[in-house]
């Protein structure tokens, strides 16, 4: 125990008073182990770390790219303008671009999916977030089933589809305008409910706002949301969860 | 029709030219000095004045109450607290008073209720909201069939009584929190559904200000709002519509 | 009638019991991978399904455009840009666009209007949000009246137009800045009024946020809001409203 | 001049370069005469200073009343409660109140009231706010001509008031909720307007920030508008305006 | 009187019962000599229209333009583009531009200017708003003094221009990011202060809203505001006081 | 299958094609077996109802907790008051309140609590909001640990328990004012973290809402977040995924 | 310094390196089942803890009070009612409150108070929170030099106090309403200004969010701010600017 | 000093009476039309005049730079584009430009840093906001030491720099998103915190506000914030403080 080695040498001298003094003052923090944190986390998670393109240099991005490839054999780019994927492209011929969820990847051959996330978007405007959810997750290893375009006013769509949702560990409800689809489709599954509220709107949708407002509101049981077109942070917690199911 | 009684009692010379002319003149607003009551309304647009009671203090709201009901023979009033209730009953015991829907009201008997107006509610803690909605329409002469408790964390509850919302001229639809309600019953039905958000709930919902912007931003047809809690306009317009559909 | 039609076949024999279950199941939703077209819903409520086109790509809008076409005969774009139209036009030069109301349509000749909406607008520069909801309510089959720049801040050019909106079945308010048409009209009329808030005007108008709690805030009674900028929504509800009117 | 002064005392060595600095690093501010700024104010503005009542400890509020009333023979209070004022009539008993618009004052006798301020509120619920302003611009010698509960939901109402508020100097327009009547006003004056938004109103009304947003809007010209509810800046700004109407 | 003349004839028989009943529902209104507002307002106020030019189409605007020129012999314009200053120079050679304003303008010869009103800018940023003011004031005949960059973080600044603020009718003060510039006059002018929030700034200044509050919440004497940006809104009011100021 | 049966009934003429018309209108809803959903979903997601206690009225309350007394065996009732827990402790003596949390329950005895959730709360004041969390969490079965008082203003506080929370299945993260805990904790595990923001604090922390926004915003993966003060709905979420975790 | 002693009496054998590293432990925070006490905290910045004592329980703040008195001999509580002094008092005598900045402490006598901070505050309504500032800074050792009532709408107020101001190693300058205070004062000095927002006001004040804003905007240079009706924290940031300007 | 220079010359005769006071006189703002410049305010404050350089017109800027060039013989521009760099760099080659915190300068050869201060940075999005605080410190003279990318979802990164904040003067935070940095460093130092939101973000951060509403709510002591994206404000007001821990 190092706090009790120090008090030693304190005793005997082999340090001075000073030394153990300054010592203390940064103890709370140097005993814990945070060093270890870091590379602990990565080995333990099985999330390899995702690039977010938008706005990067393209030199910072290629650099960053090769870096994560490097090292993880795969890599995962999410918000990537065709620009970017061009640039990387050259450099990386095997790098792929999907133009809707505008994620740009290299995937290691031969993943295996597990488990199943469903993931819905109430409109066809919404399909560019849910994309990035989906892709992001199935990168991460889940199985996901699509669901689009069943938007809460024409709830026949999302009922003729109960069978999907209700066999899933974990729902995705990507919408924008109202936003009401989470809490229809918290009412319907009985497994956690990750609501993405997007921007797609106009007028009082105050850029994703009033969706973010319902579908933190909502009365159904099981939904927690994540921030307006944050399909990525959806695709992840729900992998967390898919894995979590699975794995037991 | 009082416009026609007169002009008639002139025609016949029951009235004189000045006499009329005075009623003529006096009637778009009757001095009280603290309020001009619209008394020429009602041969305007069918609607009697409604008292908005919130707020009015005992000696103008007994004053205001006496002069509707001596020219309509009956009053609706809004908002009242049973302390205004008790005074008001003193002076005219025929009065009654709705605890839930803060209704006060004479009504004259024997009135026929016609169309059909079904007044929806997404939580029992909405109910308030929605009695003030449908009673008021009552009192305007509509039909009302009542749909409560039917929130779309349950989308089973409306999907059970489609019949109902299908069959009436126009759908209220009463919601906090989420208030994803409006939505759906849109995708429903192909009459106009008017959007009543309240100020029902916590956190995020702002008082009321989450689910206005809910329904606002509905992707379903046919939908329109009114101000937070107002049950009393959306009983207004609804019978303006249903009146519409009954009348031709 | 279509689906009465089709039942008649069968009674007649004329189509298999087999041929009309792939059509009742297959109603509901037609599987275009990207979109459900809701082409059931005209026989549900009457209004055909409308294109929203803003954002849409080249190639969904032009298979949409016709797969409603095909089924329908006519077709109502709103949000339309003028590549949009010319895309479309190549291919359906039947069709026609409106550059102030960004309508783009194809319509049945001959078809009649029935009853009355008056379409009013605050300012000259709400005239584009005014026309798509005149617009929308012709094509649907209602009359309509148009009384443009009639703002409160000269309270004569609405007083002066009082027979036409006191004739309508259903009053649409267009306005953004302070928004306040909407209260004037509700006190003139005794039909219901759709104020619609625009996005027009600078400063604290926070791009029609200010004009919809106007509208919604109106102390005048029958009116109700639709979303900022919703020309299209005003428009279909006020011939849901025209429609109850005129076909009991 | 001051400075020259300083810099012949440096030449001189009557004064030290240290000493002058310090005078050149105040002298911006020291130099403009701003010491006499206050009582110079006083004298020339003829308004006394006003008493914001609200809040304020007793022993603090009566002895700034004592002081104000030794040196001015008169007082304003706005915002008092019941309490305050008895408390402050037990030690001037010729302290009155109004109950309405919570405004306590001593006022001399026979002092006269000059040009003309319309105050117009849109509904009864206004008054305590328009009283507020009315008698502010009162004590300060102007003549107000009252028009209460003439708000747009009734148009008739303001336009048969016409003749008053086109002869006033300045009109002040009170109303809560939608606040659409300073834009009807304005449109029908050639003076100045002041919009005074109240906060009166529920759901989103948002405390009188949605009527303040209508005015600030206001598409009518001459309108210029002041803080919720503040009544008192209202009359004290027409009747600055008044004052230069009737003194030129 | 018409109201009397038409009983008469009711009486008489000459009209129907039914024709008079049309018309007293549409009397309230009528009998006003609403009709002739227009006109009269012209005649009297002295302000011709204005033209807010952005976004109005090209023939559009020249068509305005060459309307009011024809009837007041010049004209004013808001708010112009460079583009549409050329198009309107083309036809009408006599046009003049400011770019720093925006505004455009044929100016009738020899006008006079009366009275004076201060405009002060709190930065250079300020200025165009500020310009805007200055030069409506000055269209509509009010002499203008202008102290520009006076913010009040250099407070000597504005207090070495003291004798200007003091001597003029109305103070426009201008003003964006935290917007202290109307308070401070405020309290050093004993005439009307016209507060002018612009959108000049970054990060929490939210489009000028900030500002604008601080105005609004000014607790010095005699301010009011007019919207964000709105330096022809100042400029239009503080002529109209100057002009009260100087006409009587 | 119904729709082949009623086509061929439609054949043989046994219904008439009216009556099978009204049928296909409703049809797009009646096929799919919602009228079971209900019950269906009990028995399935094994959560019983609970009873929101806040703002019910007291016969209210008292016969919806006597139900589903009856049915479950056990209940639990959020946001009671005392007053509601003296009420119905006259009618069901083994009903037990916790003062912090606010729930009232009667639970079964003997119930096994599995996995593990760990509940952290930033300050004190944040607790009763945790504790409605941790107490719904085990009501529902789940094993949970307890660690309040680790704001991230004093890192070392959460940093020291780094075992409880990496041993979790989910965490819950609960804090007000600047919410930054969610964050924190994002990045030391790899579960799902649901925020859940708190109303505690003051000035600008908006009733939650700034809190909310931190959380939403949050740049660590696998937090998601539930409404401001939600206990409940974090322990319910926190459950099902606990749940997934232990029971495959 | 504490921690030095233990290390000494470690050195000398005065107590056991068992019982040093026990004290090194328990430390940071010292559990107390409801609050983590950092008893640490001093050692490290030199500030002890200071107890919010808001929405305290009693015999919570009874028993920290106690905890904090013991170990450091003095207690600093913000925010106390009269009824938590009474309480404290009857077990603590020597407790003193201040009934203006809601302060309770017990200090040690003799405490030498170094370097100074100028407080001002903009109206007289704003004194608590500039108390709580003052006295706070005056409870960690600074001298404080008081302007109170100095708001900008009276420029002289605080351009006759220049002195003061400019010889403060740091100015906190308290305010609501428009909050301009902090601006004005950062232009006069070149120290670091600390704005605190007050919630005092009405209407448009937003409770303390429309002067937050304008602090935050300020254009003046030195200008940071803290939280609204934070006087305590402005007090000790501005001590910890004192302190480093008299401790070097 | 440059005053005391003067001053000196007028002691010796060097220049006379009169030449000074020109001098005095003018000191405060030498008119430049547009903007005033306050060059005395670094005789006041020992800080330069500072140009924003956003928004400038080339002109002016290049008017202002020369002005301050030639007063100070050096000069630091802020939010410059690259063309205002090229424009400014063919007059004054000595010009240097740096594309990340886009700051242009000439800096006097030889300037001596001292006292640290720490700029944090949660993100690489928030680096130029950051190095427009850092290069801001390092101008004004301080010594500064960066640590980027050291956000809260990693709190390692921040934990293992622990003896580099502990050792500042002051400490700047610069975070977008939710803005939790501060917070964290405000428990780790006992020096003053500044913080800086930035707008780097999408969705609910709003722009910054996001950031800027979790940094006002910290509840670690010692922290106050500063406008959105403002590095320029935080690098000031930090070297206001090193200045005063130093200077003694």
């Amino acid at each position: 125990m190092k706090t009790q080695e120090i008090l030693k040498k304190v005793k005997t001298g082999e340090i001075s008073v000073e030394e153990a003094e300054l010592f203390f003052r940064r103890q709370p923090f140097e005993e814990m182990g945070y060093a270890k944190l870091d590379t602990h986390r990565k080995m333990r998670s099985g999330f390899a770390e995702v690039i977010f393109c938008s706005g990067k240099a393209d030199e910072h991005l290629l650099n960053i790219f090769g870096k994560l490839y490097d090292h993880d054999g795969e890599v995962l780019g999410t918000r990537a303008t065709r620009h970017q994927y061009e640039m990387i492209k050259a450099a990386y011929p095997e790098a792929v671009y999907d133009e809707i969820s505008r994620i740009i990847k290299i995937e290691k051959p031969g993943k295996q999916r597990v488990g199943k996330i469903a993931v819905c978007s109430a409109g066809t405007a919404d399909i560019p977030v849910a994309e990035e959810a989906a892709q992001t997750a199935e990168y991460f290893g889940s199985h996901v089933e699509r669901l689009y375009d069943v938007g809460v006013a024409g709830i026949h769509r999302i009922l003729s589809r109960l069978e999907v949702i209700q066999s899933a560990n974990c729902v995705i409800a990507v919408a924008g305008m109202e936003g009401a689809l989470a809490s229809v489709i918290g009412g319907l599954v009985d497994k956690p409910v990750i609501g993405v509220p997007t921007s797609v709107g106009y007028g009082a949708s105050l850029g994703g706002v009033s969706a973010l407002l319902t579908m933190i509101n909502s009365c159904a049981n099981g939904i927690s949301v994540v921030n307006i077109d944050n399909g990525y942070g959806a695709g992840y917690t729900a992998t967390q969860i898919n894995r979590l199911a699975v794995s037991q």
